[in-house]
């Protein structure tokens, strides 16, 4: 059977290949992917070939914000049926370890995780997956929201980090894609007020449009706040947004600057803020399918742009090419145009 | 000034009289009373004339769902001013017992509560209170709304001690006024689902308006749960909503029936489920203002019937004489009839 | 190879038989089994034949408290080697339901456990675990300590399903084995005080020796708590127990009576109590050994007797037979006597 | 009434001087002060005259940790008699403020401290406190033992900030008075292992001899922990400390750099570590009286010098002095020399 993808063969450059049918285990299921949303981690390992301790070495596949359709199932395969619609959990642990045991699967040290070297991801046609990776999403859902549960949950597991409290006054700086989707789940979660801080006047407007308090990262207002979602990753965001949090204020660091951050410690310390470093989520696809199938949360406002398969490579770049933009989903069962 | 209130001089009687215009200490208000929401316990005094240890002994003015206008401010006053359009907090605890300063001032032992005996409520024109207990309410809240947050605060401090989690499956045993405001709470702060199950179509047909899943009492669906609110008070009715929860329930009691409550431990223990008790609630006004005000939770929608000050006794009757009623709220200013 | 095991082909019955020498799967060890505290459930199971839903369905062999040394490992094993002297977790989890994923592997529906139908159990010479199932104890450390870490697990995750804090003055009902290692473990942890009630002179005795506070159940004094753990199973003890604590006391329900429990919750919920069930325990292996190598806690101080394989049914009926006892301890491979 | 003190005129200077005998509030206690042990904050104040934002601005007498007889009570007071001995909680907040009804007192902005700017300190003879900052101590607890329960408070509450749990292999960096008695306390409430780290050979015998595990600085071994207590307040520790934790780590920042802190996030946040500022304490003084009481924690093992009260100057002086000392205690009802 055929299955295209788009393959980056070497930095910077993507070629739509055949590459083979997957082999089916006999808990797997074989997804005809349907949406897979870009994420700045993909473009990052496009643009440099790396994360951290993550090298690509060899041609990788990409993606890992997925939903799609069961092609396909494994012997022993009872969680799902061939027809099915599901939304993919990108990341496969052992199960064995003292993280597993303990239901900090995401901290496994053995993790599969899709799109992350050396494992291949999801910008194409059938993939492979484990069962136990896979949730059915209601037919009200699109495979587009379904593909958008991975950043949401990136939202729901930030809120956990950060002890989110109902009537927390909630300060997210970085209104891209994850800090909206922050935003709304901070909101979805009973947080008293909400409020999303960037320098880019088209992410304002859009977190602005979805009913959230906005400032200007040069020109913040002097409110103070219970909780920071720093969702930016650029230097001098998390002291400058611990500095105006309460006394037991936490924060979250979802976005990671690759330099050593400095904080100013002793200024901070009366108020005895907590904070929690941020590795992918555990546990929240059900959370994320409930908050979007019930309206609490929209998925699909973040996304500016969609793709065919052959769009990959634009969509990788899309967020150095077009300003404006924030979210790019490239649908792999179109392969050289949208209908 | 002229003060009227509806005093209830002996059980089961309801008068109109002219009581003093309440003396105003240094940090205290004089709230111009807007709105008062009868509550169940304000029924029980009126009716058999006591709760448990707390017993009416002599005339006793009832209401403590409370909001209004402040009308004037007592010299150290500095939280309000005059014509703030305010929600009261009905407790006043002692700030220096065990209880107060570990943060729970609802367990107080000398908490004051409005019309808890020896103290008196909320039906009346004109009551002094600590300016701790008042909250401004935004313009675009109703009187009626700000009343109202009262037995919302229930609502949030049951979801506390089931120590709600988002994703949550929540099943409410009862659909009276707060069980409804709690099914509203439970899914404002991130439940999965949320379940209303009573015996009264009237109530789970506004249930079912409000976008919740209901069940009849006695025809339950078979699913299970992983948080339960009893809110019916009714004998059997807990050890029935525990025997739904999955591993890790958790329940939160906060009917409470006068009689010993018998639950077969033994069938329950291999799902090492936890109860809460619930006894009023503390810090929520801040969250129930947020929630409200932001149109995550609809309290006037529990709202079926308004009564001027000479209504008070109908009010407190209101739920023995008709069937089809929800919740009542008096409006102190009007005296004799509605405009 | 020789394997002889206490086997209880019937009800009241327990024969020494030959059993066959366990096959060993790739992560398995064969455990030369050295020490087996008997615990009230075998005893349970021996007299009536079930536990709940638990039902003896032919011959069984009973015992789960266990240490041994490791005679033999499968071909995948890494974590011990042979000549390991290792304690035994009874519980074999699947490691991939929805409780297993979130930590709480103990209330797996499909746990493996020692000695509960129809799993056997550890009164026989070699036994097959697997190796994730094995904690290697210090050289310091008696083989009867290591398998007394199992009761010593019950009494830790008891504090923690009552949320034990530092400080708490701490009542625990019952001075049987389970009540003193849930003393001890309170007292370990940071407990402000720990009192012990029980009916029997000889456990009080016990008790005060080891330097805890005790009290007679029918004198009790008028002391509060805010922690209790309920470890005698008797009626009635949970109820007033519940009554002794002060506001926000939590409660762990350890002992469990068949019939159901009748607790006068309208009496106690202006204190905000909470009750947790428990069941069995998880991830407490690593910090029992932590707590008896210290010195900490002293599993020993509670055993009274000890018998070789052949004395397992003595053991087995020792408390109905020997009022003044507490814990017995079979040594396997000490077949005919003790040396 | 006579009344010695240890006053501090300007910087470096301490002069004994009369000073009034202290006028007592209705809910005052005057305090014979019998111990006070010396903080590092204390010889900050001596030397450079601030710390952070409070400045000694005029005479100030220095010393927070005390303990003391009470002389003399106000009418209103119930809560000790004269003749008790009491320990001393040496901040006082306002009862009033959002922090202060959340049960976290101590970060209260208005709270009166001892010996913080502009607020006198304890070395003196005779002292007025309110009755509740007042904690009787047994018969069995020296005047010494109880004026170190407020370094111990710092421990105690180190070990909450750090969410510390039973079994948690602790790191704590700095073998100086708060380092060892965080290391006793985490000892005492579970911790599986603790290690102490240090420069000084004179620190790790003392922590050494009392059964911690020690490293030096210069020669960390390869383990790696759960939780870090950061007590040493060098600049660089918190980063290395930091980088042993495994997945899930937490970490407690007690001493303070006055730098702004450098930390590799990028490094850690595949360990999802939670960092949680400390400042001083609350609702730690009874458990520290278990604590000590019992025996779990021996404060007086780090009391290496001892003064009346005109050897204040010496105590004040005695870290930069002396390096192989840790605490000094003064003695004030002795003003010349110790018996």
């Amino acid at each position: 059977m055929e299955n295209r993808a788009a393959v980056m063969p070497e930095l910077q450059t993507i070629e739509l290949r055949e590459v083979p049918y997957p082999s089916l285990g006999p808990r797997d299921a074989v997804i005809e992917v349907q949406a897979v949303g870009v994420c700045g981690s993909d473009t990052t390992y496009y643009k440099v070939g790396y994360i951290g301790d993550w090298v690509v070495d060899g041609p990788i596949i990409l993606g890992h914000e997925v939903a799609g359709r069961v092609a396909e199932v494994g012997s022993e395969v009872t969680r799902v049926k061939v027809g099915d619609r599901v939304a993919i959990e990108p990341g496969s642990p052992c199960r064995d370890c003292r993280d597993c045991m303990a239901g900090r699967y995401h901290l496994c040290r053995d993790l599969e995780f899709l799109a992350t070297p050396p494992y291949d991801g999801a910008l194409v046609q059938y993939l492979a997956m484990d069962e136990r990776n896979l949730y059915p999403i209601p037919d009200s859902m699109s495979y587009e929201e379904g593909a958008l549960l991975e950043p949401l949950s990136v939202g729901i597991w930030a809120c956990k980090r950060a002890n989110l409290e109902p009537g927390d006054d909630v300060l997210i700086t970085g209104a891209g894609p994850v800090g909206v989707l922050a935003a709304q789940t901070a909101r979805a979660l009973g947080a008293g007020s909400v409020t999303l801080v960037d320098v880019s006047e088209f992410r304002l407007e859009l977190a602005r449009r979805l009913g959230f308090q906005i400032e200007r990262s040069d020109a913040p207002s002097g409110r103070d706040f219970d909780v920071l979602l720093e969702c930016s990753g650029a230097p001098g965001v998390l002291a400058a947004g611990l500095a105006r949090l309460r006394t037991n204020g936490r924060a979250a660091m979802v976005g990671m600057p690759k330099q050593p951050v400095e904080l100013p410690l002793s200024n901070l310390n009366d108020k005895e803020l907590t904070l929690g470093l941020v590795h992918r989520y555990s546990h929240t696809w059900p959370t994320a399918i409930d908050l979007v199938a019930s309206g609490r949360v929209d998925v699909e406002s973040i996304v500016t742009h969609r793709f065919p398969l052959a769009g990959s490579e634009d969509a990788l770049t899309l967020a150095g090419r077009v300003p404006d933009s924030m979210k790019a989903v490239v649908y792999p069962q179109q392969v050289d145009t949208l209908d």
